[in-house]
């Protein structure tokens, strides 16, 4: 079992941001200030071909510190970041490629490597969790929210079923080829975001997702659309939606 | 043309309360406080067997009053509330009440119904909102919003399809069968409701309607649950998206 190892402690508009490692997998923790009391904890994953710093990472982290309280963790994902890349990546990244600019669906790829990198990334989770569980300010007691779109669904909803420390969960922009089965082990309450006129996501296909997971409470958001096209008002939703949850 | 007759008056809890008739039509403005600014208008809708004073509405009213500051308008829809009820209307509830008894499909009666209500209902909220727009604390240049779910979207679709003063509105719980066309006049920003496991409204029906809209910003909400079912908190969402929209 490896333990948390913090590398940098900075504050920024109030929310303290400590970059860590648990073993070789690099992250970053943003905290209330220091002082508040204990605070639930939301694990948040980023998308394919980004990384634990995106802006949309940053973003969200700082809005649920900020407005909610929360402490958030984002690491990085095998192969993102500064995590190793292998050869098999590389040529899953380029197989992606070429058959975006061929105009080829992108989903069986997508679906296929984040399938693999999950593989990974669930145990590596598990660790940062068992990790950050160890902190006095977040200790074992805690609610614990996921929050994870793109990439981070692939791995979020393997992880999710099988760690029940996780509570909420909001989920996303992912087909259900490979989770399905796994979200139908799923009970806690879920926000669910696809967007209405995906170019790559067929609807049928993220409905399908949505209509898997077992939850009595589930929500499902659908904006009108491409792909990249979902709303910022529904970051806010998400931290509304963890805070219903986290403090109830 | 007629002109709006105040013949209540009363406060609670900082909402002013006044009953209203335009023509023979009674309906209900809540106000935030006098002396506050201008405020944008909501026309709020009720659901089919219920009235201007359900606790679905007050409680929408006081939320939007008291939060957003808006004046919020409910009326009551023809044979409902303290309105005249023709043979016809009795005999359509009656068929309603029948085919729930012997647990056949409500559709067919409520959309053939709510259609023959929307037909005269229309026009009475066109006359309403010019009686209302004469009011100094209203008049006619701000935005004005709707909200009206179940029959109050079967009333509101063609309402806000000729209607250019409707600058943004709420609908949901209803089939398409006969809103889908006014719905591809419609290009106002949306949100709409559904119920995920409505046991009257099939998904795909719900789906379709909300697919229907031409709006390029539109947005579904679907939770778990029954058709009775839906969520507390999808008021105070609607209360947020009037209030990004009529608000900006």
């Amino acid at each position: 079992m490896s333990t948390l190892n913090f590398t940098t402690d900075s504050t920024t508009d109030g929310i303290r941001e400590r970059d860590f490692t648990v073993g070789d997998i690099p992250g970053v923790l943003w905290s209330p200030a220091p002082g508040t009391d204990p605070a639930p904890l939301v694990l948040m994953g980023h998308g394919g071909g980004t990384h634990k710093r995106w802006p949309a990472m940053t973003g969200r982290a700082h809005l649920l510190a900020a407005t909610h309280g929360f402490h958030v963790a984002v690491i990085d994902a095998p192969a993102h970041g500064d995590r190793p890349v292998s050869a098999h990546d590389d040529a899953e990244v380029a197989e992606l490629f070429r058959a975006r600019e061929a105009g080829e669906p992108e989903g069986p790829i997508v679906v296929r490597y984040n399938a693999h990198l999950a593989k990974r990334a669930v145990g590596e989770w598990t660790a940062t969790l068992d990790a950050l569980q160890e902190r006095p300010e977040i200790g074992t007691h805690g609610p614990v929210g996921y929050f994870g779109l793109n990439m981070a669904t692939a791995i979020g909803v393997p992880f999710v079923a099988g760690d029940p420390r996780i509570t909420a969960a909001v989920f996303g922009l992912h087909w259900p080829d490979a989770l399905a089965e796994a979200a139908r082990g799923i009970t806690i309450p879920i926000e669910f975001v696809m967007q209405w006129d995906d170019e790559h996501i067929p609807r049928e296909a993220a409905l399908a997702l949505f209509d898997a997971f077992a939850s009595t409470e589930k929500t499902l958001h659908a904006n009108a659309g491409r792909h990249k096209r979902l709303p910022r008002f529904e970051s806010d939703s998400a931290a509304r939606f963890l805070a219903r949850h986290l403090r109830p």
